[in-house]
């Protein structure tokens, strides 16, 4: 395996070896950034360097080991970033013995290209002003006619080309299409800088190690998935299955953080959605596969009235953000919502929060879903007011003079408000990620979430196992059947790499990842003073439980020292 | 000597004793701000402190004395800020034995009020909604109308009542009028979060030290300051007077930093502006103190053609970023300019700067003065355009997607091209207070200002001197004819202090100053990261002499250094 390093400045490309076999993911972008990138560089300029990398288990038809890892400099959060997606390019990357793809520098002169990867030795930066200002639906029908069917894809819509902090990369799914997103961080923006409109990597099979260990570890794997309940509901109903959860915990971002329930929830819940997909039917489907082999196949395609598709994929956080948090409850306005953020290149988390504070700084009424349609629009086109949405919630809420900004370390607060779900709210405080939906979510663990006693315990674990996850390119959704048995997951590494590790060599991993990202953070300028949440959630209580954010700010201050447990 | 503290939230007023009578200005407001405040809060939350601080020597008729520091943590910045004006606050607080007053918390539910200083015992906090809204212009009659015309003042506009980082906090002048600003750092937005539209101290005199010992020292400063050849320069043209001097290094910033002279530098130059005041008369005069006693008396009030009052005061910063900055020649528009900047409570620097920014961003085209003025009163107007300019130039030039953008640490630079003066790069770059003018300008040295070599030790010394000048309450212009002759300062306050400070005592005040201010910083998370000029400083050759700014990055990163000379 290799790392494969291209400099966009002068043109050059250059391959090094992979020094450990294991690493990937988000171990690899956290270590390929701490050796490259300065760490009080302009996030935008040409001295951030982006990383796609797949975990070591990419490309062997095991199913949830296909995330692929994107790193560089935030421009939202200034820290290290980490976003991950399903999709093909992990496959393809790994099929091409490449453990990471660096770019380092920017095309000179602001001339957007395209980077294609055919092999090792096969790079080609091909010109794209032709494909400059297309929007990611266009985008991807024009990817298909030019190169063929056999590439996977990350690239950037008109958001991420405006350098827009709110911008997200696209990853394409298995069947090629434009509809996966690593959404936060504002990688996109990165890219944009960069004058990346695209990255393309030829899709070849990795072959398979040999031997029935192997295939014995990944059977158990597999196994070990499949009968998981939560698997069954995620399969049924998708993401959106966690909406009635979060409801009754009172933790639904609801107009901006002002509420912890939805009066209509149930319209945005997973059995609504489901049950809509499956009446329209048409080009609909309530259960899709965001990677190859995957037996979850949380993911869906919705359909409008007439069974056309409207949005792949309308998912939990999307729901919520643009759904409740925006006093939105019609999925149809929220798909609408959703795929002009698509369309764009747009994560829906960080414009929902945006519209959100908006709605508080009186330029729209929440609920009002053709006025935030065409707030959606106005970033696309660039004009004043969409480029600050596009900067996000926590530029956006400081500019119009609004108190209530759910940000940390300049990133929105995902779906979840930490009143009702604390341990959740610990990890939006200190991960070095910034508040993120993939950095150790607390809501499915059996305790009492409006207790604030054992949450900076509980998060740090799930931060611990989740960043160890990202590192193996592992999908969260694994959590729930293999966290409490990590040596599923150490066995089909010692199987195929041939390995001795035991179960804690995963918490181990994930520890030294977060060490390493601190580290990064803390030259950046995000010291201590960053892990906390805004003052509201610790002054407003939230209707309807009159929850607090109580957490204490010195458990939070001591969840990475190395005595606390 | 006392320490005055005003709980606002809960309408408190507590007296404690000052330690070290020698504390005072931008030392005491350090420590006061190391002691009350968190590093990491929300500089627009009830958690920020305000202060106001004379130096030792205020009140006593001493020239260049009556400085006064205001301090809090910077919405600019994030760091720790000291701002200081002339004008009659300082005088104020020393004749009632207030060495600092203090502001905590913020008026309950945002009902604007205005503290009325009588003496230690006598504190009233008056609702201020009538006055809520006014501009200085305004407010001053109201005030004077209201109050009578014993009070001094700070004060803030439009501008700061909107909470907008840009805005510049107003300090009465020796008649009273509100013409003088503690405009840096965005404290003025401070003080509209804490819903303070100003601060009243009633005037009284401070018995002045016995003893000839006092007499004498002061007689051999007054004349020392009185035979500098610099200060009669000053006394004449003002502080315009730097204009061709900087016009002549390159180091004149044109048109957002592009050019390091302007091609009608003349027309904004000292002479000129001198003339001009001088052939119009009336209200005019290029020659008016802006303390009292003060010997240099480099003020001006700026009359139009018919010689009524313009603008009070048209001085350097404002006549280069309101005019060369942004490609305006013309001193009416200028002034004109700056009057609107002044009654709403701008700061002309981070104003200028910005404007600058969004000329680039082709918001307007520079030299177009009616559109510039336009722009300023969109500030005023809290429109979101407004609104975005007065966040000031680093997030304006973010969200408009301008790369060169003039700031360190979130503030806009002063009207100096770190390419064209390196040493004053070099304090833009490390000052603990961000791109600023009064940290420690090196333009008067006799150095060759584009040389690389040097410059750091000689920034470090400057801003050491500076610093301890800010904690003395000094005016700036003292430091060509005393920085050199330190005991001139150590003897007034050794008779009036009975003291036997050693003139070392100041280099080691200032440095002092310096660490508590960076101990600060480095807790907010200004770590060393952020003590760098951007890049196009180093990147883009300054025409016409063609340099950039060479001080390498490693000199800027030892200039605090125990060991480094």
């Amino acid at each position: 395996m290799s790392i494969l390093r291209i400099g966009l400045s002068d043109q050059t490309v250059s391959v090094e070896p992979l020094v450990d076999e294991l690493s990937g993911g988000r171990r690899l972008t956290g270590e390929i950034l701490s050796a490259d990138v300065s760490p009080g560089c302009n996030a935008l300029g040409p001295e951030n360097a982006l990383v796609w990398a797949p975990g070591p288990l990419a490309g062997w038809g095991i199913s949830c080991a296909g995330r692929v890892s994107m790193g560089g400099k935030s421009p939202l959060t200034g820290g290290i970033k980490e976003s991950n997606a399903g999709g093909s390019l992990a496959d393809a990357l790994a099929g091409l013995g490449i453990r990471a793809l660096v770019c380092n520098g920017a095309f000179p002169g602001d001339r957007p290209g395209v980077v294609v990867v055919n092999a090792l030795d096969d790079v080609q930066l091909v010109p794209a002003d032709a494909y400059w200002g297309l929007g990611l639906e266009d985008f991807g029908a024009r990817l298909r006619t030019d190169f063929g069917p056999d590439y996977a894809c990350a690239a950037i819509g008109p958001a991420g080309e405006l350098q827009l902090p709110a911008a997200a990369v696209c990853i394409s799914d298995v069947r090629g299409d434009l509809f996966r997103f690593a959404a936060r961080g504002g990688l996109a923006a990165v890219m944009g800088s960069k004058a990346v409109k695209a990255v393309l990597v030829r899709q070849e099979r990795r072959a398979r190690p040999a031997g029935s260990g192997f295939r014995k570890a990944v059977r158990d794997f597999h196994h070990t998935i499949q009968s998981n309940p939560r698997v069954q509901v995620l399969r049924k109903y998708g993401t959106a299955s966690t909406v009635m959860l979060t409801d009754s915990l009172g933790a639904l971002p609801t107009r901006n953080f002002t509420q912890g329930t939805f009066e209509d929830a149930e319209r945005i819940s997973g059995e609504h959605i489901h049950d809509l997909i499956t009446e329209r039917g048409g080009e609909g489907t309530p259960t899709e596969r965001c990677m190859s082999a995957c037996i979850i196949q949380c993911s869906n395609v919705f359909p409008d009235v007439e069974g056309r598709r409207l949005v792949a994929r309308l998912e939990y956080e999307t729901l919520v953000m643009c759904g409740s948090n925006l006093g939105i409850s019609d999925p149809d306005t929220i798909a609408q919502l959703n795929q002009a953020c698509n369309d764009l290149g747009l994560d829906t988390i960080e414009t929902g929060a945006t519209l959100g504070v908006a709605a508080e700084a009186g330029l729209w009424d929440f609920g009002d879903g053709e006025r935030a349609l065409e707030l959606v629009a106005e970033i696309g086109a660039g004009t004043v007011l969409g480029r600050l949405l596009g900067q996000g919630c926590a530029i956006a809420g400081r500019t119009l003079g609004v108190r209530r900004v759910p940000a940390v370390k300049g990133q929105s607060l995902p779906a979840y408000d930490p009143r009702g779900v604390k341990g959740t709210g610990a990890t939006f405080a200190t991960s070095p990620m910034g508040a993120d939906h993939t950095a150790g979510l607390t809501i499915f663990a059996p305790v009492d979430h409006h207790d604030a006693q054992g949450q900076v315990a509980l998060s740090r674990d799930t931060q611990i196992t989740r960043a160890a996850y990202d590192a193996l390119g592992l999908c969260a959704f694994l959590l729930g059947s293999t966290a409490s048995r990590p040596e599923l997951v150490t066995e089909i590494l010692n199987a195929a790499y041939d390995r001795a590790l035991t179960p804690d060599w995963i918490a181990e991993l994930g520890r030294r990842v977060i060490d390493m990202e601190r580290a990064f953070n803390h030259r950046a300028g995000l010291t201590e003073a960053t892990d906390r949440l805004p003052a509201f959630f610790r002054e407003e209580p939230l209707p309807p439980h009159g929850e607090v954010f109580d957490v204490p700010s010195e458990r939070l201050s001591s969840i990475w020292k190395p005595d606390d447990a």
